[in-house]
């Protein structure tokens, strides 16, 4: 879909949905309330849906309680916008309901999207959805005010871990470069979206280092937590989001795994890396993600069975890469 | 000093000392091998000084080993660069050695600064150093290669923390954009200076969060460690860098502080605020530092003692900021 037909679907039509995907990150979240922000900004009558809990770290964001989690509402809108969604199942159960909609417009970065919009805008050099979300604006003409510029930042600080990551570009840190020129302050917001949490997460990462794990011939690492931990602690499952790069960031360790077993009885696998690819061996037990952070769910396992499972395989798929590597860890 | 003076001064001049500040963090050590880097390439005779051990997570810059420990050697040099320092003190046992050179060339972005040079370009508004020696590459049209651009992007993002800290302004992201353009992998560059450290840090982690206390009345939570117990498991206190932030994060918490309690029988006290001034505060023992990051030392005191003293003066702060302020930590 280019500019053109872009501006003609807006000019045509004056009620829109914004949806964005379950477990909504910064990108998620940043995108949609940026995208309404200035979509109201144009006159139109804009409302915006996720599947999920918005984590409380976003609630400062403003609009951030404007979310709707029923979906879908009568009467249908004239368009609906898919934000950061590599595909309709992102959208758990308002993805049904949108399927029943015309004119979705698909708006993401991810390599993986499968175009299910009736127009397409995906960019996959593109950082953050975010980076899109800027574009667009930029590209209708529309004002990029205070508000919908924090929630940009929010978008592209969140999805390259505050410019970290591989997928920062000299594009990425100039458009972030005009959000600081419309008063967007990175120290207040990082401190909000990257270091602020409950006294639990102390706990629990006090836990978790407690189970640390260095494998005694391949560079991985490893810990693991209980459902019953957190709940000892009142804590939350998306405080250990991070947890797993403890592990990772060692000298010498190659492959950090975070190991959480839930009181269902199953184990949810999160695999960071600094080199070797381990969407593949999330993929052996059916799970994915990108090359260097990607995740799977073991079922029908005992904790620990489920731990030897998965630390076998790695082993086995590092010693396939390069047999007799050993890296010693410090 | 303007363009032009420095110009004339560096057309005169063909060998050059540059030197930078004790403890040095990645501004100092990449502002010191980005100028040395461009200043080989004009020609100059160039040799960069340091009081300190370089970090071993810097290694991986180019010119890294070059930096000497002994000062001065002879013969003097025609122009001595001093980068990243507020005062000559920072340059520790070189300091003296420094005042009896001619042309002292003094590069800063310290609000602190003395003006100590013959020459002074000091720019409290630069994020970093190397943000100043970038400016004086492009106005001195000096070549600017990946050498040169590894070693500014490490200056400039140690210094920001990643872009995060107050510091960061539009101009410092568009400076950084084109370091990236240089060919600079954000990704690779950041898990050596942000997110790498021995396996003994993690130790140290743990027995660190182990000690967490949160005041019952005002929003301060703090944590100490031993000397003993780096010992134990063979960690630097280079380690202890950061650690101060797991308190000072928590939801309600406004002042976190690291207490580190040597063999000597000091006891060294890293503050962290979210907004309240720390610096008067380590000012009340002879300490100092920035509003939201500042520091000071215990004498005469044992570790208990020195922890309850402190605990004290900051309550009496906050109580005489806010009276009747009490938050709810969770």
């Amino acid at each position: 879909m280019n500019s053109q037909e872009l501006s003609k679907l807006l000019n045509k039509h004056n009620n829109i949905y914004i949806l964005t995907h379950t477990l909504p990150d910064g990108d998620a979240i940043g995108s949609a309330l940026a995208w309404g922000t200035v979509l109201r900004h144009l006159g139109k009558k804009v409302r915006i849906f996720c599947p999920g809990v918005i984590p409380r770290k976003y609630n400062f964001l403003p609009g951030a309680s404007e979310f709707e989690h029923i979906f879908p509402p009568a009467p249908s809108p004239g368009i609906v916008f898919v934000l950061d969604c590599g595909d309709l199942e992102r959208l758990d159960y308002m993805s049904q309901g949108v399927g029943e909609i015309e004119n979705i417009v698909n708006i993401d970065h991810h390599a993986t999207n499968l175009l299910f919009g009736d127009f397409n805008i995906v960019d996959t050099s593109a950082a953050a959805t975010g980076e899109i979300i800027y574009r667009l604006i930029i590209e209708q003409e529309l004002p990029l005010d205070y508000e919908a510029s924090i929630c940009l930042y929010v978008a592209i600080a969140s999805d390259t871990g505050s410019f970290k990551y591989g997928n920062t570009t000299a594009q990425t840190l100039r458009i972030t470069a005009t959000l600081l020129e419309k008063g967007v302050d990175p120290a207040l917001v990082s401190q909000k979206i990257f270091d602020e949490y409950p006294q639990s997460t102390i706990h629990l990462l006090r836990e978790a280092l407690t189970t640390l794990q260095i494998d005694e011939t391949f560079p991985i690492a490893w810990m693991n937590l209980h459902e019953d931990t957190l709940d000892t602690y009142g804590a939350k499952a998306e405080e250990l989001e991070g947890f797993v790069n403890y592990a990772k960031n060692i000298y010498g360790v190659e492959i950090g795994i975070f190991f959480y077993h839930t009181l269902k009885g199953e184990t949810k696998v999160g695999f960071r890396s600094k080199s070797v690819d381990v969407s593949s061996i999330a993929g052996l037990f059916g799970g994915g993600g990108h090359p260097r952070a990607a995740g799977c769910t073991i079922k029908y396992q005992e904790g620990p069975d489920a731990i030897r499972l998965v630390i076998e395989a790695v082993r086995k798929t590092l010693q396939e890469k390069k047999p007799n590597t050993t890296v010693k860890c410090e």
